[in-house]
């Protein structure tokens, strides 16, 4: 008797470097839907990894790079921003030629043009993407196998990147649940500096100015608004220097309408005032809960 | 043979003035808790009294303040703080001699001082209160019996105001599960300005300055971030006026950390924005989810 015929998985070799939040939820994704038939854990810290391998995220891990990417077809980079360029260069190095690379990164310009400057030189194909999924949670602990499930997924091509390669990389991000939105990464940089970087770096700063012995007079308000500045320091002090311009730009269009609220205040203008409060509902209840 | 004696609730009958999801909330928290013999809500749209007695939030319900206070041995006011004020004084041309008045106001300086501008002529006793509980969510649907519970409910007696009217008002809010703080109203102004009013402000115009065609692109962050602007505009223009000066004085202490956080940027001084959101994230930590 015959087994039944499993349909060989999409990617036989997926090496994933850095098993945190998004790795460590690439790897329980690739594991729940069957898209690889092997998955390699790429990281820095040994008892990390090993968290990783024992709650199954990956089936081998492995603290050197080259090892780690030798055999993949396809690997993600999942680290901090300011790391993800160099790796990318690193990887380049180790893996075999034409294996296809994407990232995680929350900011797309530099990483990208960093890869496109000796875009001649490289043996790997890379497609820069950004799974809008983060959480101010971390590590393999909190990966997710659902957590790219009706989350958007950008994928940023350069100009010179074969359309080949764009697909392949949409199609990765969309095998693991996502759905996948193409747009230059300066695009992505300006839009996340509006969505996500400015509203963290005003979180942090309401947080950081609240005086720790009125913090118990806070109450749901605070505690939503302030939530994201539970985040890593250094994760977000790499995203923000890295994309400073558009989150100063963003930010200053968020002060351009606190300025008219506390200009309508000092008028007494309840009129204006319950107009922005208005459109800042609507704006809100767009997005639900 | 006799019927097991019942211990008589400790006030016969409640007045509710507003049943809102604070006013209906107190409601719900009475009749759990068996504090009150008869409790009467009082509101101005027929459609939401009925709402609440359905929901057993209230035993009758009047659209008539006067009919409404006049049996009552206390009278919450739970409506919005604009109008707290003006009725607080109708109130106390209605209600027996003696009857004991508090609110549920976001801000407690004004209405406190109304009040107390005339307290030679007025029969009834006022002591103002804030449970510390709110929501974006309205109306006598979201009300709910545990809003209380492990909040903290500010009572903030004037100069002139009896001790044991203060204790009264003071075991009645924690009768209903809350944690009693007593402070003057003016400091429970300037700490709720920071802890709740400028961060309202913050989260609309966050929510306000996002274009529509961008909201895709948010993700939790940005989502937390500006929840509370979903809440009330009208309700919220009027804490905002009413606590003004405290309000554009919170605000101006959370610009000067975005100032320096914009400077670090504008710097590339990754060290001051690590320390930055190194504190924050220590302020936030130490709150809790």
């Amino acid at each position: 008797m015959k087994a039944p015929r499993q349909p060989s998985p999409p990617w036989p070799c997926v090496a994933i470097v850095g098993v945190g939040l998004i790795g460590g939820s690439v790897g329980l994704a690739l594991k729940a839907r069957r898209l690889a038939g092997r998955v390699v854990g790429v990281g820095r810290t040994p008892a990390s990894l090993e968290e990783a391998q024992q709650r199954g995220i990956v089936d081998e891990t492995t603290t050197d790079l080259a090892t780690g990417v030798a055999q993949a077809d396809l690997v993600v980079v999942a680290s901090s921003v300011s790391t993800i360029g160099p790796l990318l260069e690193a990887i380049d190095g180790a893996a075999r030629a034409g294996t296809l690379l994407t990232d995680a990164g929350s900011t797309k310009g530099s990483i990208v043009a960093r890869w496109e400057r000796h875009r001649k030189a490289r043996q790997c194909r890379f497609v820069g993407a950004h799974p809008i999924a983060g959480s101010h949670r971390r590590g393999p602990v909190a990966a997710d196998a659902g957590l790219f499930e009706g989350r958007l997924t950008v994928v940023t091509p350069a100009k010179a990147t074969p359309e080949q390669d764009t697909s392949q990389v949409a199609e990765f991000w969309a095998a693991l649940g996502s759905t996948v939105f193409l747009m230059p990464p300066k695009d992505h940089d300006r839009i996340l500096a509006a969505t996500s970087h400015a509203p963290h770096l005003i979180a942090a700063a309401l947080a950081a100015a609240t005086p720790a012995d009125i913090t118990r007079f806070t109450a749901g308000g605070w505690r939503d608004s302030t939530r994201i500045a539970a985040g890593d320091p250094g994760l977000w002090a790499d995203i923000l220097l890295d994309n400073a311009v558009e989150v100063t730009r963003a930010l200053t269009r968020v002060r351009r309408i606190s300025d008219r609220l506390v200009a309508a205040l000092a008028a007494g203008d309840r009129k204006t005032l319950l107009d922005l409060l208005q459109r800042a509902k609507e704006r809100r209840d767009a997005v639900g809960s």
